[in-house]
């Protein structure tokens, strides 16, 4: 398993775990092992693939922010990441995507039901590593959060089945969904390393505004054309008339000719071929829809920043602000 | 939520731990709520719709024979039946079925990606209930069986997709999908009610055979004609074309001709409509293949009731027997 090019921007970043980071990944190697070869078979297609490991990256950095990151800490990033790698399993399944990680999608080549039950798997096996971390309050945090995620990936299922789904919808969605596990992955982080309570929530806040910040570049990055850096094809949200701020944007601004698009291109069976792609995209640029979803992002990555200040100062703190800029910067 | 006729049966043996089956009855109800609609209504559907309750009865048991029932135990008797709930909910989805429980699989009424995410929402609500027993050691247990459930449910999907399965692969398989959260269920039990090692491995040696006699039946049972008494149409494995114990033994004793039949039947494509599975019943009966999947079902309740021996004697104990004893009388 090697990191990504993408990856390897943020590793710059962050050369200060450097030795950690590899300590989960050897983790996450040997803990996808099993007899039975569909599960290291498809653990290692997507883990392997690379993906960032933002997640176990903000857990190991939160961790360090209060002093020597202990060893406990690589069980639970790998546990996050785990948790993240089940969840991406499980999407692609209910979303029918064809492609992860510029990959073929693994249920594309083992199949729906290998990826539900492949998904179980590391989903469970993220319990056994928190375990071993012997932390009652990391459970209970990521338990938690678990049940969030899967809460916010229904709502998003209901959403879409209506084809109606307002600005502030759309964000507690991106909370539940997305931001709670990297709440979940900075608070635990920094429990594990023996934080305090105060200590531990601003950590949480951190990762929850990092969490919406990434959500809504990535939702920005579907209609930007750089499909080359996110390793998902351009369009993939549209194609499959997901409803993010984008296009709430957009339909929310336009004119009349500008909704009877959004309706006829969003209604289940809708073609949404590479024409009406294209006019989506325009029609996102021209609202600033796209630019705006962007302003925002930045708007949540400065408060992610802000609820740094009052933990501890110092060269991983800074690493931790990286992040939230990489974050960001990936559309600069 | 309400029992059903069958669970009732399994009630009147159980009379002793009555008020701890009813806590977890409305804990199951609490922990299924959510804003979100359709999070309560596929687990009320699911849930609602009875089961026999038996791996939380079996863990609320376990507890009882080392003393008084732990409130703790509620909270875990819960979580096992969240996760047995979770598997079924993904099982339908793996197995394209129509039925649970003598009513429409969920995933037929509210679709695949709500049965899938749902599950997922159930399977954190199961970690979320152990993280409140306090107790590590639970949820060591558990995290691992889980991680066993879902490498059994693999095994098989890998075997089905090969048309070959020996009779000791399907018995690891059973081990794996079935035994596996029983054994946990009692031995988890066990531990909270602060057995000592040897007493909670003897009250998981009793959920193992108990486990594998249940799922031999079950398994016998789709050929046995009493569609009423299981909730499931009968040939409903057969359908899916799954290899369990009466198919394997059948073939394996059978001639030329039954070989080229199940050889024929179990293809992927294979028509496995009404006149195939009256052929399939025929041939089952006549080697013998459902009443030794029975006798080796009986085998295992005997060596479940024999694990109980070294535990404490007593009311409860009796009880338990009582249990392994109806495993099998399902199909006398």
């Amino acid at each position: 398993m090697t990191l990504t090019t993408e990856a390897n921007a943020l590793e710059s970043l962050t050369g200060l775990i450097h030795a950690d980071l590899e300590a989960v990944e050897r983790l996450l190697q040997a803990r996808s092992a099993s007899p039975t070869a569909m599960i290291p078979d498809i653990a290692t297609h997507l883990i392997g693939a690379g993906g960032k490991r933002l997640r176990p990256m903000i857990t190991l950095a939160s961790a360090g922010l209060f002093g020597p990151i202990p060893t406990a800490a690589h069980s639970l990033a790998a546990a996050v990441e785990f948790i993240h790698s089940a969840t991406l399993l499980h999407d692609d399944v209910v979303d029918d995507s064809d492609l992860r990680r510029g990959r073929t999608a693994a249920r594309r080549i083992w199949g729906n039901a290998a990826s539900i039950l492949v998904g179980d798997y590391l989903f469970a096996g993220a319990f056994t590593l928190m375990v071993e971390t012997g932390s009652l309050s990391v459970l209970d945090i990521l338990s938690r959060a678990s049940c969030v995620i899967a809460e916010g990936e229904v709502m998003q299922l209901a959403a879409k089945a209506s084809g109606e789904l307002s600005h502030a919808d759309y964000l507690s969605i991106v909370e539940a969904k997305t931001a709670a596990l990297f709440e979940a992955s900075a608070r635990a982080g920094a429990v594990i390393a023996g934080a305090t309570s105060t200590q531990a929530t601003r950590a949480g806040a951190y990762g929850h505004h990092l969490g919406m910040a990434f959500q809504l570049v990535d939702d920005a990055l579907d209609y930007a054309g750089e499909q080359a850096r996110i390793g998902k094809a351009v369009g993939d949200d549209f194609r499959e008339g997901k409803l993010t701020l984008p296009v709430i944007l957009a339909r929310a601004r336009g004119d009349g000719t500008d909704r009877a698009f959004w309706d006829r291109v969003l209604a289940p069976d809708a073609d949404r071929g590479a024409e009406a792609l294209a006019e989506a995209l325009a029609r996102i640029e021209a609202t600033g829809a796209r630019t705006d979803t962007l302003r925002e992002a930045r708007g949540y990555a400065d408060a992610a920043k802000a609820a740094l200040t009052a933990l501890p100062a110092g060269p991983i703190r800074r690493c931790l602000e990286d992040i939230a800029d990489f974050v960001v910067a990936r559309l600069a």
